[in-house]
């Protein structure tokens, strides 16, 4: 996989590319928004800040085949190779990569790290160059159509005109709607996976869940745990618990844990972790603390709690899509219950409404939500054949735009 | 409404009425196991214990009219009454009360506080006659069973020797379920609610979640917590938020919150309730944490863990009803994600295979678990039909035994 190099030459007027200072993390970095910042949703600029992001594959000429991949919640740009922290393999390697479903043979994929996360683009636990002290809760909250501003930026930096996709699970879909509605020129196809065009109240409440649980530990300290050497870990690790069970579903958990007991043979009438289920959980819990800021958990769960593309519209979901150019593929997952077919379907029904061109698959498996992450056979032939058609697409209907 | 006085003519050997000293609970207590202490599930042995329990209607002269009504996780013996802590109606006042569907001018309503719980039954709270202090951990964890054991003794005590009813939803059904499948000949007619004959793996990890929550809270101090000022509230009401959650639908929840805003016309782009069911939700954490104990929470969580009848006969679910001359009644609603109807139709399935008398409905309904608290016509509807046909044949097949 040869890694490509930005040139600069068509850089957005204010982008500046660093080399990772701070931490050994490695991929790319630009400081933006020193010239021109980035006006929020909240009204506040951003300016400058940092964004961190990977790539795979080779840009072609006519910069014509480049996929952003957008990531999930706690995801963050180490689509493809080792995780630099927890030295796992890459969150999608199942799916990108050379020869894979998103090959990057042909393709040259881009994943950014979201703005408010903590990879290394710009969130809470940075300093604020005006106090010199780390951001905590003076991070501006941010929400996803801000995330996608600051991601537009970095594609602009890379000199692409027209990404040929965009493409995320969960939060990823979310990105990737966001990005048709709001920059229906500048992809030729989205595929929002597992996704929804708002975020339900129950979402938000097991989002509310695991804020709760950060805040009420007292490490946090009101956000300001940075220079104190403290970590809000109990809390977190609670959050990730929480939030975990929703990834799965009841079926998957039955399948794999069912009632076995860890490495004993009777209960122990006891606190101990008795069942396999609660030894996994808590192995989520600590492993995650390891490589995730709590703030930044604060402030990603926000930015999807906020997203309501109809809301944008005067509660006209069809509206964020009118006259859209762009090639929807929706899929959803039938065990899925954070983010169930029922909302991708009203995607589509909007889509419908204005004759957009959208194909949707709802596949069978009962890994839950998590299935987008997962070896799901079906969703790679259906990904594999919506990328070919539409590349065949892309060639015909090719105006030079990129050249 | 009457409340019963027990004349103790026919109590159990070692049953002490005393009247509530140290708080100013309403309703009966007994001093149980002095002579004859219960040996748990665990092979510990406890006693002497405290048993609170509360009376509705009145006991008939042959003591044929007793309904054992036994209450949920975080339910007590305040079914059909002001709550004496909260202020607010009784938990199961709309079904139990003078012309209700459970009729206390027909009825005699007894409701236990189960073993382990903390409104003045025997609980990690209690003093450790041991010790002198209170047991906070040291307490033994009990079972589904061992509530159920303690229960009897409180039938005994007060001279029933046929319950004509157990009846219970939640972990109240599992009561329902274990009494039917442990003393068969001391009731006539089972009614396990919104149940299951074991708990899931998706409910433990649900249950890890809220003790992880209380565990992380520093001042629980290992359970230790009474004796120094101290209570575990914030981790308290981030196990019951999560929990809360769990008792709900997404349908319920977005019929009754959507993404409505609380107080506000706009989003604030931080991380106050902006929504009404975040506001809900910390409401509900909140009021909970002013009415139970942190321990209890964690004993009644594990014991419903630990609850699996078909493990207890060797993993086939219909030994546990094997011959079994109760009629059951059970119902599950649509909506109920913690306890689905398939958790019913199992135990259905097995009374079925020892052809044991059985009728199941399922209530279409979109309140989730918690509908079995709710107004739900259809329920009601069913539950009377049960009730009264039952007790048509009970009349007929009275011995004479309780006379």
């Amino acid at each position: 996989m040869t890694k490509h190099e930005p040139d600069g030459a068509q850089n957005a007027g204010d982008a500046i590319a660093v080399e990772p200072v701070v931490t050994d993390l490695p991929g790319h970095r630009l400081v933006l928004g020193e010239i021109d910042p980035l006006r929020l949703a909240s009204g506040q600029m951003l300016g400058p800040f940092t964004v961190a992001y990977q790539t795979y594959g080779t840009l072609n000429e006519d910069k014509s085949n480049a996929i952003l991949v957008c990531h999930a919640l706690t995801g963050d740009q180490y689509v493809a190779e080792t995780h630099p922290v927890t030295g796992k393999d890459g969150w999608w390697g199942s799916i990108v990569g050379a020869g894979r479903t998103i090959d990057t043979d042909t393709y040259f994929v881009i994943c950014i790290n979201v703005l408010g996360g903590c990879m290394g683009t710009a969130g809470p636990k940075d300093i604020d160059p005006r106090t010199g002290a780390p951001f905590g809760l003076n991070f501006p909250v941010i929400t996803i159509g801000d995330m996608v501003a600051a991601q537009k930026r970095v594609i602009e930096h890379l000199g692409i005109v027209k990404l040929f996709a965009v493409i995320g699970g969960s939060m990823g879909a979310m990105q990737a709607l966001e990005w048709a509605s709001r920059y229906p020129e500048m992809l030729f196809c989205a595929i929002p996976i597992a996704g929804a065009a708002r975020h339900s109240a129950q979402n938000i409440a097991f989002h509310e869940v695991g804020r709760q649980a950060i805040m009420a530990d007292p490490n946090w300290c009101g956000g300001a745990y940075y220079d104190r050497d403290l970590n809000p870990e109990r809390g977190l690790a609670v959050a990730r618990m929480a939030a975990h069970i929703t990834y799965l579903s009841d079926s998957a958990l039955h399948r794999k844990f069912g009632r076995n007991l860890q490495d004993r043979q009777k209960i122990t009438f006891g606190f101990d972790a008795d069942f396999q289920i609660e030894s996994y959980l808590r192995h989520q819990g600590r492993s995650f603390v390891e490589r995730f800021d709590a703030n930044s958990y604060l402030y990603i769960t926000r930015a999807m709690d906020y997203f309501d593309l109809a809301a944008e519209h005067n509660g006209q979901l069809p509206a964020a899509f009118e006259g859209s150019p762009v090639r929807f593929c929706l899929v959803s997952f039938t065990s899925d219950w954070l983010f169930p077919t029922a909302e991708s379907r009203q995607i589509v029904h909007a889509l419908n409404a204005v004759a957009a061109s959208v194909s949707f698959v709802e596949i069978e498996t009962d890994s839950g939500h998590d299935a987008f992450l997962l070896e799901e056979p079906e969703f790679f032939r259906i990904l594999s054949g919506f990328l070919r058609g539409a590349a065949d697409q892309y060639a015909q209907t090719m105006t030079g735009t990129n050249a």
